[in-house]
C-alpha cells in the first residue's frame, strides 16, 4: 500500500533505480522504478499503472485509494516487489509482460496537464505547427523515440566504419566566410569589427580541401550546413551531412568506398532491406536525361516494396549551365575539376557548354542522397571556372585568394562527396518527411516554433553590432 | 631510374598506392607511394627522398639527376623496388628505417613554393599570426598532426563510454533563440522575418532540458558553442564541449558518473598520467576561497610533474551575486537548482546572498574543465530566480515562455555536466593555449586569418537582410 504521496520530495531510502526493462532480473525483491504514466487503469479495487521510462513499460498495481489520483504524464517514483502476473494477466507483447510490481511507496515527483494532443500512435494526423510547438511531448512518442535512437545509431557505424578505414574526424569552424554553393548564407554580424560579417558555412568544403593540402590524407566530418533558402518542400535551414575528402585518389576510389559505407551500413542496421543491384549502377547524365527525362532516376524495380533500395550513380555531368539571366552558372560545384580531357577547354574558356566535370551524384530510390567531386587543385582552372561564372579578377582573389595561395604549396590530387544524412534516415526509417528524423526541427519557413525563433533582439544588442533594422516583418 | 617527371599525370599502371607504413610488408616487391617531400640529400651521384604521408616516412633513392629537381614539399608519386637497407644506413627512429625503395618511376603531382615557415620542430616561436593564416601549411607539423589525431581519439572514447552507458547522443539546432549564459550571444538576421534574428547557441542547456522532458533520460552531446566574448586571453568565439544530461538524478550520480568518464579516459589513453587522488576530492565554495582564494584551486603537489593530474570539484556555490551595478545576477547557471534547503529563501526571494546553487565545477590542476548542476524544474522557482535578476513578467514569458510551460507537462528531476574539451584536451597535451589544439582557431578578436572572416558582404545581401551597417570597421 502507498504510505504517502508527496510531490517535490525523492525517496532516498538507499535503493538504487531500477530502470523498467531490468525489473524482470528481480523477481521476487523490492525494486524502486521511476518513470511517466502511460496509463492507468482501475478494475473495481485495484489500479493498474502502466509506468514508462526510456527502457520501456512496467505494470505496476496498487490498492489504495492515492493511487487513483494519478493521471497519465505524471512523472512518479515507486518502490515495490516485483511478482509474477497470473497466466492469464500476462502480456506477451512487452519485455516485462510477465511481472508486475505491487506497490509499497509511492511519491508523485512531478504532475501534469492534459497534453495538447495524444503520444500514442504515430501522430502523423495531428496538426504539424503544433507537434513542433510541443516538440518535447512530440518526441515521447515511440515512433520517434525509435527514430532519434536510429539516427545515433546510424551515425555511430559511419563513423566506425571510417575510423576503422584511417578516416580522421576533425571539426571545421561554424564562424566562417560566404562561399558560392548555389545557396544563400546565413550571415552573422560582427560586434569587434562592426559593418563585417561571418557566414554560416554551406558546407565544409573549403575547410576540407585545406586539410588535404595540410596532409590528413583522408578527413571526414558529421557536419551542420546551414542554407538560407526559400520555402520549398522538405527543406530545413539547417542539415546534416556526412562530409569526407580524401588525397591520392581518383573518382572510382571515392565512389567504391561510398558504396562499401551504405552497402555494409543497410547490411548490418537494415538487413530486412534488400539493395537490388551491387554495385551500384552508373549513369551518365545524357542517359539518365534520356532515358528517365531526370538527373534522380529512380530505378527501383518494385515500387510497391518499402524494403527494396535501389542506389544509382548519376555522372558526367556538364559543368557549367546558363542561369534565368543568360549567364554561365556551375551545376553543382565551382571547386570540382572538369574531367580531364575538357581541362583544356576550361583553361581555354572554350566550349563551355561541353565542359564535364567529375562529379558524382548518389541516388537512392529517386532521392539525390550525395554528392561528391575530385577536385580542382590547379589554381588556373580554379581561376578559369570562377571567371566563367562572372567574377571579377579582384573577386576571386577577395573570396578565394586563400585557396589559390594554399594551391602554390604542394597540393595532392583529391575528393571527396558529401551525403545528406537527413534524407538517408528518413529514407531507411520510412518516413516522409526529414522533419521526422529531426529532433528539433524548423517550420517551411525556418521558424521554431518551440523556442520562437528569430526572434527580435534588442536595441542594445543592434546598438552593439552597430547595425539598424530598415523595415520590420509583420509577422 | 626515373623515367619520367611530367606535372599533373598520375601513374595508372594498375599498382594501388601503398602507405609510407606498409612498404615494408612488401620487400623485395615493386610499390607505388604517394606524399610529400619531406626532405632531399644529396650524396654524390645518389639522392635519398624522405616522403612523408599520412602514415610516416619512408626512404627513397634514385641515382638520376632528373630527382635532383625535387624540393621540400612537392608532391610526388613514385614506383620502386621495397629492398633492405645497408646496415650502417638503418634508422631505429622510423618505422621504415630498416628499408628503402629504388626509384623506377616518378612523378611531380604539384610543386611547391618555399613555405613561409619551417614545418619542423614545435613551431612556437613562429609568429603565430603567420600559422593562422597559412594554417594548412602549420597542421603540416608533427605536433599539429598529433593533436589533430588526439582530439579524435578523446572524443571518440567519451562517445563509446556513453553510448555503452545508455546515453544517446541528439543533435540540437545551431540557429536558436537568445538566452542568458553570462555572455553575448552571436546573432543571425532572418531574410524571411526582417528584422527579427536567430541567435547562435551559446551551450544546448534549453535544448538538453527539453529533451529530459521528453523522455531521453540519457542525453549526450558533441556540441558547438559559440559565444561573443570580448578579447580575453585564451577564449575562442567557438568551443567545443561535451554537454550531458541525465533524469532521476541527484549531485552525487552526474558527478559519479562525470568522475568515472575522465578516470577511465585519463587510465585507457594517457597511461603514463598519474590522477593524484580518487574519488576527486570535493571543495566548498567557501573553504576553496578561504584556503585558496580561488574558486578554481590547483591541488597538485608536485607541480613540475606534468604528469600528475589533480582533479578536484567545487559545490556549494552562492546562486546570486552583485553585479557592478549592484544588482543581482547569477553566478553560474539561471536554470539550476538552489539546494534544496533554500529552496524556501528562493521562493520568497529572501536571504538571497546566502542562497546556495546545487551547481558543482570540476577543476583540474587549477583549470575549470567542466561544470553542471540539478536543474530546477519547478515553473515558480524558476520564474522567481528571473524575477531576482531582474527580468520583468513579461520578459520571462517572451524568453522562457516555452520553458515553463514544458514544466507543466510532467517533468523528471534532471540535471547534467558541461565540459570544456578544448581545455582539457590542451591540458592532456600539455599544450599552453587552446588554439593548438583546435584545427582551424581565430584570433584574441575573432578573426579568422586564413580565411579573411569576417568580411564585408554585399549591399544586395544587406538590403535582402533589411539590415543597415551604422558604422563601420576602420580594421
Amino acid at each position: 500500500m502507498a504510505k504517502t504521496i508527496k510531490k517535490g520530495e525523492r525517496i532516498s531510502n538507499g535503493v538504487e533505480r531500477v530502470i523498467n526493462s531490468d525489473t524482470i532480473k528481480y523477481l521476487g525483491k523490492q525494486v524502486k522504478v521511476s518513470g511517466w504514466v502511460d496509463s492507468v487503469r482501475s478494475h473495481g479495487k485495484i489500479i493498474f499503472i502502466d509506468l514508462r521510462d526510456m527502457s520501456g513499460i512496467v505494470q505496476l498495481v496498487n490498492t489504495s485509494d492515492i493511487a487513483k489520483e494519478i493521471r497519465p504524464e505524471w512523472v512518479i517514483e515507486a518502490v515495490g516487489k516485483v511478482s509474477k502476473r497470473p497466466p492469464n494477466m500476462v502480456n506477451p507483447k512487452i519485455e516485462t509482460g510477465k511481472i508486475e510490481i505491487s506497490i509499497e511507496n509511492l511519491k508523485v515527483l512531478s504532475k501534469a496537464k492534459t497534453l495538447p494532443f495524444s503520444i500514442n500512435g504515430g501522430g502523423y494526423e495531428i496538426n504539424e505547427e503544433k507537434r513542433m510547438k510541443y516538440r518535447y511531448l512530440d518526441l515521447r512518442r515511440k515512433r520517434m523515440k525509435r527514430n532519434m535512437i536510429e539516427r545515433q545509431r546510424v551515425i555511430q557505424f559511419i563513423r566506425d566504419f571510417l575510423q576503422k578505414d584511417s578516416f580522421i574526424e576533425i571539426e571545421t569552424p561554424i564562424l566562417t566566410k560566404s562561399t558560392p554553393e548555389g545557396a544563400r548564407d546565413f550571415v552573422v554580424p560582427s560586434r569587434m569589427q562592426p559593418g563585417k560579417f561571418y557566414a554560416l558555412p554551406q558546407s565544409p568544403q573549403q575547410y576540407k580541401q585545406l586539410l588535404q593540402i595540410a596532409g590528413f590524407e583522408r578527413y571526414f566530418q558529421i557536419a551542420h550546413c546551414l542554407r538560407d533558402e526559400d520555402p520549398r518542400g522538405d527543406r530545413q535551414p539547417e542539415h546534416t551531412q556526412l562530409d569526407l575528402e580524401m588525397s591520392f585518389v581518383e573518382q572510382k576510389d571515392v565512389m567504391r568506398l561510398t558504396e562499401d559505407l551504405f552497402i555494409n551500413l543497410v547490411k548490418k542496421l537494415y538487413p530486412e532491406k534488400k539493395i537490388q543491384e551491387i554495385p551500384f549502377p552508373r549513369l551518365t547524365y545524357e542517359k539518365a536525361m534520356k532515358k528517365y527525362n531526370t538527373d534522380r532516376p529512380d530505378l527501383c524495380k518494385n515500387k510497391n516494396n518499402p524494403d527494396l533500395l535501389a542506389f544509382c550513380w548519376v555522372i558526367d555531368f556538364p559543368f557549367f549551365e546558363k542561369d534565368d539571366k543568360n549567364k554561365w552558372t556551375f551545376t553543382h560545384n565551382p571547386f570540382s575539376a572538369p574531367k580531364p580531357e575538357f581541362m583544356n577547354s576550361l583553361l581555354k574558356k572554350k566550349n563551355i557548354k561541353n565542359i564535364l566535370t567529375t562529379q558524382y551524384d548518389i541516388v537512392l530510390n529517386g532521392s539525390e542522397i550525395g554528392g561528391g567531386s575530385i577536385r580542382n587543385h590547379e589554381s588556373k582552372a580554379l581561376e578559369a571556372v570562377f571567371e566563367i561564372i562572372g567574377y571579377k579578377k579582384k573577386d576571386i582573389k577577395d573570396k578565394f585568394g586563400h585557396m589559390l595561395t594554399a594551391f602554390q604549396y604542394g597540393v595532392p590530387p583529391h575528393g571527396g562527396i558529401a551525403c545528406g544524412l537527413d534524407r538517408f534516415l528518413a529514407m531507411m526509417l520510412g518516413e516522409k518527411s526529414i522533419r521526422e528524423v529531426i529532433a528539433f526541427p524548423k517550420t517551411g519557413d525556418s521558424r521554431d516554433l518551440m523556442m520562437d525563433a528569430p526572434s527580435e533582439i534588442s536595441e542594445e544588442q543592434l546598438k552593439e553590432l552597430k547595425i539598424k533594422v530598415i523595415k520590420k516583418s509583420k509577422k
